[in-house]
């Protein structure tokens, strides 16, 4: 293992997106991560999409080349092993990610009293504490009202659990920034962020927020459009949709170019008294360049213009579905150097992505599994709590613990 | 300041969003932020939403709180002051951040000559270095077919840009990693990342490459529903629309406890010989669910249910667009102690956020608005670059950087 990462020990309680991601994100970078999850498995063991087998292929891809733990928490002795866990020494360690916000025995207040560095990072739905999630968030924040056909009123909610991702991305930042002011301070730090939080300062950075105070017209639909310069979609004759974008001038003048549409757009401009350089208008006249644009892409096939539009360094793409783009682009292949082919029992073989980052002076990480539920379960009693093997033997058959292994030699209940 | 990355100094060479989002983020930690644009600003510098003045209010969004030096790059002595800021010493500097892949004098093996422990971090189009954004790569990946009217067979494209701001979080990330290892091991990174495959590992990540791979079915749209299991949109008495979430057991009994329908639930789950406690069950089942909870909104008010569904722990949210969710939620006010209230020359009054994130050892960081373009031009050429102040004047007036001061003085050419 040669992750940027390695030496660092996190563990995470968690379940859906945000906080398996960001334990994800950081064993993709090397460190090693501990899911702990009740017996049986918590709330996002069964998340669709799942395979023929009825196994989830969602839990496979958020927990990718973590060490897994089954405890029943209910019990005193599983509530002590997780609190051993989580504040086991190391000065790598004393790292706790969750969004299963716990009162009593899982709070940082209780914690730290058994590590006093100790770093939890817990995101919450909102900054009240009460539950929200990705699908709830969006729309109270206004992204399905400027989300869909231009004109239409019904707002059209994201498919990409978007701020779920972004959440978890930032999860992650929060616990580095916190573990290099723990290494420089010596000090532990109750980290909280709240998704709807992260959502409505997104809103502010995107200046959605003083858009909407400051402007009179109110943000609308726009379809598929780029919004405040020029790009749009368009269906061609083979019947492929293509977007093209004129965010920058240079994009701008390289659609015009290629299209062979100088004159039209020239006398676009004449007609409104208005520059196209400027993006502002760009995005006041989209309709007008759609117009003069869309004859064009609908004389012609995909095939006909993409080596030229290539060649020229216009920024544009075919619309695909997943499956599509599986199936026609290497990106998505292991053609690209970030995928590897995996075997996964219970699941089926298909190409599964490594982190995204590549650092130069460490070695690639080849992509993992994930594993079975409560497959390090042994390993963990033993290296990190420190259990003798008897100790460990009698956890199992009290129940307090399960893994896979146990499981297949234990008589059925 | 008290931020929890104080001392820490990057150098960010940029446009749009992710990475001006990535250098914003590790200000609002409270690390020392320098953006360098060429004169007259970048290609972000009139992205809209623009005030009524015409200054963007993206701009501001994007670049709270860094410093801001304006220089001319196509000149020999610009160059060179760039790479004296982005390469000076200091152990928790020589950090650069850059979406601007410029071959040559800002490459890493030229700038690492000049600090040999340098870490750049570089985020890119796709990884063949091509050019793609956000409204690219999302249609290449087949997000924009899984979003949308269930049936329709148009595409719905992200009104919301996820993958910038997934991969400018990410690019944070990438870096506190990076400076992580440095300090162990004292060795630099060329960090590299490209927009497309960030969002091709995502898709990998949720579990939707291989549904795609091993799964018949061809994952559809879906409205507005929640994916996998049960949450939906409904239109109340006034007019209102709510989403309501049946995700986890526990919100799913919250839903038909609190809307009296447990009979007719039964009844669904008899007919079909289906259990819907099965997530999954509830995924396919989800039109006649809606079916029978249509009317329970359709026949009340928000305000009948809101205090009962808050009271019982639901999971829910009214749609609202911005300008409401600014009009109506406290949490998108200065009642939320994320907000500030900032007067900004040039833009307005509105709330601008501070981080999401909340250290418990560490003050809250005051929101701050961003520079002018070009503002700390005589500081940073002062400080960081150590020049006297008879040179900087001579740069000033042969051109080579400039500021808003400058300019306010210099007759005009």
């Amino acid at each position: 293992m040669s992750g940027i990462l390695n030496g660092m020990r996190v563990v995470e309680g968690s379940a859906f997106v945000a906080v398996p991601l960001a334990g994800m994100t950081l064993a993709q970078m090397g460190a090693e991560v501990i899911r702990f999850d009740r017996i049986g498995g918590g709330l996002d063991a069964g998340r669709l999409p799942v395979a023929p087998s009825g196994q989830s292929l969602f839990w496979a891809g958020m927990n990718k080349g973590k060490k897994s733990i089954a405890v029943d928490m209910r019990s005193e002795r599983g509530r002590e092993l997780i609190t051993q866990i989580i504040t086991a020494p190391g000065e790598d360690a004393g790292l706790f990610l969750t969004n299963l916000r716990v009162r009593g025995w899982m709070d940082h207040e209780t914690l730290s009293q058994y590590r006093k560095d100790l770093i939890m990072v817990t995101l919450t739905g909102d900054r009240h504490g009460r539950p929200q999630v990705d699908y709830t968030v969006n729309p109270a924040l206004g992204i399905p009202h400027i989300t869909g056909p231009q004109g239409s009123a019904d707002p059209v909610a994201n498919a990409l659990p978007a701020w779920d991702l972004i959440a978890g991305n930032l999860c992650v930042s929060s616990l580095l920034a916190a573990e290099r002011h723990r290494l420089r301070h010596g000090v532990g730090q109750d980290v909280e962020l709240a998704l709807k939080d992260v959502a409505a300062a997104t809103l502010g950075h995107l200046g959605m927020i003083g858009d909407a105070v400051v402007n009179a017209d109110e943000r609308g639909k726009a379809g598929n459009a780029l919004y405040g310069a020029y790009g749009q979609d368009f269906v061609c004759a083979d019947g492929k949709r293509v977007m093209i974008i004129g965010l920058t001038d240079r994009q701008w003048r390289g659609i015009v170019k290629a299209t062979g549409t100088q004159a039209q757009m020239q006398d676009l401009s004449t007609r409104h008294g208005a520059n196209l350089m400027d993006e502002g208008t760009r995005w006041s006249l989209r309709d007008d360049i759609t117009a003069i644009l869309k004859p064009w892409f609908a004389a012609r096939r995909v095939a006909e213009f993409a080596e030229d539009f290539n060649a020229a360094g216009l920024t544009w793409s075919e619309f695909r579905t997943t499956r599509q783009a599986l199936a026609y682009d290497p990106d998505l292949s292991t053609e690209n150097p970030m995928f590897d082919m995996l075997q996964q029992p219970g699941l089926g073989t298909f190409p599964v992505p490594q982190s995204p980052v590549q650092y130069s002076q460490m070695r690639r990480q080849a992509a993992q599994p994930a594993p079975a539920l409560g497959m390090h379960t042994e390993e963990i009693l033993g290296d990190i709590v420190g259990l003798p093997d008897r100790e460990i033997s009698k956890l199992f058959d009290l129940g307090v613990v399960e893994s896979p292994a146990f499981s297949a030699v234990r008589p059925a209940a």
